[in-house]
């Protein structure tokens, strides 16, 4: 997943470049972010600069950039980050990491519409090429509202801000929401495109960066033992859930007219489902694996008829744990009479001799009963049991749940005989558990993909095609939806609405009580 | 796997006789003991005896008799008997329990050439059947040499009790050796057979009553998951070892002139191997179950030439943890010119379509690093990655292994990423263990065994064709070895001798350090 477009010299001298183990080290650069003093950088981009470098993946030449309406001096900037990192960084604070990165921290003040301020950036990423030697390469990270992008990007396209050279490069990142339907996002990529080509675009979908995210590839590829039952023949059904047990209070402005199923499944869900169930390609580099998830998400669409394939819903009072909570329609900030689900379940059919008659159960929500992302492969039951009934009536369908957040890790679920003289099996499972496994320090998804941002390696963002596509996916949905009233209230702290439960049972199965 | 052939009325009113997993009760019955105050009596058979009855699984009409030379009153025997419960069952010990069981406890003294002590012997069984309600069934436990076999299967022809009626049954229970080649094994089935037909033959091979055992049969054939893996096409080879720590010191008796091929792979591996490697029955009933080991057990044999595909050894002195010990030569009672081998290693082949080209090493050894007992599926390596070669420098085959005892479990060993921001595939461990998955207590496995020889269950003993196949198997390699002089000499606390290596290297394999 290491294959790099840029050249981005390394500037590790031990490192055999042929040995993709050893993390290439990033080349000279700076990083400028917009909206520097939001939630996102202050708890997840400036940590991670922080601790890439407490890593020594950051070169000697780098430089870190703030762009507010803030009235910092570069020091007041520098206190700023060093606050973020202090209360949030995963590596030790070490003095000497820390002072030789904040000898590269400058401040830029001014509005987005104000072209002097964007001048005034220019003039100090350029007087940062010489002093600190970042040599002509910079990322734009934009942790903005996606309604300030076109500014932002006019002004960087009018300061030559976005201009790659043959010596030098350009990029720019940006966050989700990628649009709210197709044709949003395709007017967004247009207008992204129009300033900074598609290979010096990267999408941040943080999911992509998590460590057990990526091991779906060497669990799939790199053995023997799961590949031969990846597929139709084996496999039931695929459920993928990312339940969250946190409200909304406080999120209104971002989320009240999105929901759940723009803000998680479009991306988060159905990236997941791509990695899962797209075919192998030739190798990792970003070419290949973008085909082919290209592929898999073309030949993906819901199941119909939606009225039974879908369902939503909209979290009402109940108990968190021992916290009492209050329904989405009394959170702050929301309208009384918002239609906005906090809960979405989809089921998709994929059109592959791989996949066909196997659905892709999809649910998201807020104010579940606990924290989990999973994605769990349910098996078909054996063809024949040589066993009595009784001995398996306690048998369930064999499982492999990709255990994605928190507990990392792998469970085999499968039926073991009981001990004792009678002859009974049970379902147990088989763990693996990334935490014992390994005691290697795990980075956040944010330090991955902005390494791989300042390295060029697109590998783990996803492109124009797979955006559009994903809308395309679930567009018929949302129109549904939107035209059939509001979504089913369900209780806080249980596992969405009877709908969603329906949605499954009508074809014999059940959701995993994760 | 409890298909009765008995009809044996199930004495638990509450108890649905379809239901297989309730273990059934034992109907009336006595078991007659040989060899009654031996070590295998002593440790193992009588304290199962007592955790059947406190299990509930004896009935009221049950009765135990023992048949030795020693002077001992019917009390001497029954304080015997509490001895080893105390010292060595796996249950607690109740006095009400005890006392039940106690009352039926008789002790008949006699030599085996003794017509008069076998003329008692029925004379108290015959009384039991009255005071007790034993019925006239009766087990006959041969715990004793096999050169006393033919005299003591006389006495029970001649005093009739070997005579199964309509309302009556007679069993015969046989420990190993069955013979120590394929000739005698053929001569004492017959002898055996002359007397008791082979429906009413038990042959205990203790391996076939562990859990762990059993369980292979529930892996494979209650589970999707595993099946579709288990053949050539991704097998690469099977490991059965039984390794232990433990040298022959005081057994030289029984040990000097047999060896570890004859003790071990006959009877223990070849019987892992056949429910390892065998189709899928129609159903677990003892008839279809036989005839699936019996149909694998006859397209077994060695892979050649045997001084490449065989491998044996003679421990020397060494460390077994931090204690020093001698050789095998110098144990007592052994001749200091043994060729007797404490270590054997084979190769086979099975000559079906599912295991065509898949070489099974099955080895056994005392005196090695560690006790264990484990089958391990070793898959083929993927057919191709699509990684740098870098990225998986580390990583082995993947491999199923059923640990057998002690920890008993199953272990897959598969690739996974390790974290970080390179990409770097490593083998890490998925565990099931038996012990934290089951709040059930495991039966010990005499305590099944004895339970279906009363209940006339034969799934778990090996029948006849069984045993003579598995020497048919055998014979050659014991031929060669003994045409080739002594077995290679290898340390104490090691893996035996470096011959056994080289037999599975030169195909390119390594074994598993367990």
């Amino acid at each position: 997943m290491h294959a790099t477009r840029s050249s981005g010299k390394s500037a590790n001298p031990l490192r055999d470049p042929r040995d993709k183990r050893v993390p290439e080290i990033a080349g000279p650069c700076s990083l400028v972010i917009f909206g520097v003093t939001g939630d996102l950088a202050r708890k997840k981009l400036l940590p991670a600069i922080y601790d890439l470098a407490n890593r020594g993946l950051l070169p000697p030449e780098f430089a870190l950039l703030g762009f507010a309406r803030r009235d910092y001096a570069h020091e007041d900037f520098a206190a700023v980050v060093k606050d973020a990192v202090v209360a949030h960084a995963r590596t030790p604070f070490r003095d000497e990491v820390w002072d030789r990165l904040a000898e590269g921290i400058r401040f830029v003040k001014g509005t987005f519409d104000d072209d002097d301020a964007f001048d005034r950036l220019a003039a100090e990423l350029k007087q940062l090429d010489t002093e600190r030697g970042t040599g002509g390469n910079h990322a734009f990270y934009l942790a903005i509202p996606p309604d300030t992008f076109p500014v932002v990007l006019r002004q960087l396209e009018r300061s030559g801000l976005s201009q790659s050279g043959d010596d030098r490069w350009r990029r720019v990142v940006i966050e989700k929401p990628f649009g709210h339907d197709l044709d949003s996002a395709e007017k967004l990529n247009a207008l992204v495109n129009r300033v900074f080509p598609e290979e010096t675009v990267f999408r941040i979908d943080h999911y992509l960066g998590k460590e057990t995210v990526q091991n779906i590839l060497a669990l799939r590829f790199a053995n023997q033992l799961f590949e031969p039952l990846w597929n139709a023949h084996y496999v039931d059904h695929v459920q993928i859930t990312m339940a969250e047990d946190i409200g909304l209070g406080g999120r209104a402005g971002y989320y009240d007219g999105i929901g759940a199923a723009r803000d998680v499944i479009q991306n988060h869900l159905l990236q997941l489902l791509a990695i899962t169930a797209m075919e192998e390609p030739v190798s990792f580099s970003a070419t290949e694996l973008h085909a082919e998830k290209i592929k898999v998400l073309s030949a993906t669409r819901l199941a119909e008829p939606l009225a039974e394939t879908t369902a939503r819903g909209q979290y009402a009072a109940g108990w968190q744990g021992s916290e009492k909570v209050v329904g989405l329609l009394d959170e702050q900030g929301f309208s009384p009479e918002s239609r906005t689900e906090t809960f979405a379940a989809i089921t998709l059919e994929i059109a592959s001799r791989r996949w066909a008659g196997v659905p892709f159960y999809l649910r998201t929500g807020k104010r579940l009963g606990r924290r989990v992302t999973e994605i769990a492969l349910v098996f078909k039951r054996a063809p024949h049991l040589p066993f009595d009934a009784t001995m398996t009536a306690e048998l369930g369908q064999n499982a492999l749940v990709i255990r994605v957040q928190p507990d990392e890790g792998v469970t085999v679920r499968f039926g073991s005989k009981v001990p004792g003289p009678g002859m009974e099996v049970r379902d147990v499972n088989m763990d693996f558990s990334y935490g014992e496994a390994f005691t290697e320090n795990s980075p956040e998804a944010y330090e991955r993909l902005i390494l791989d941002v300042l390295l060029g390696v697109p590998s783990l963002f996803p492109v124009n095609a797979e955006v559009e596509l994903s809308w395309k996916i679930l567009d018929p949905a949302l129109d549904y939806w939107a035209a059939h009233g509001a979504p089913d209230p369900y209780e806080s702290g249980g596992w969405g609405p009877a709908s969603a439960d329906a949605m499954v049972r009508r074809t014999g199965r059940e959701w995993r009580r994760p």
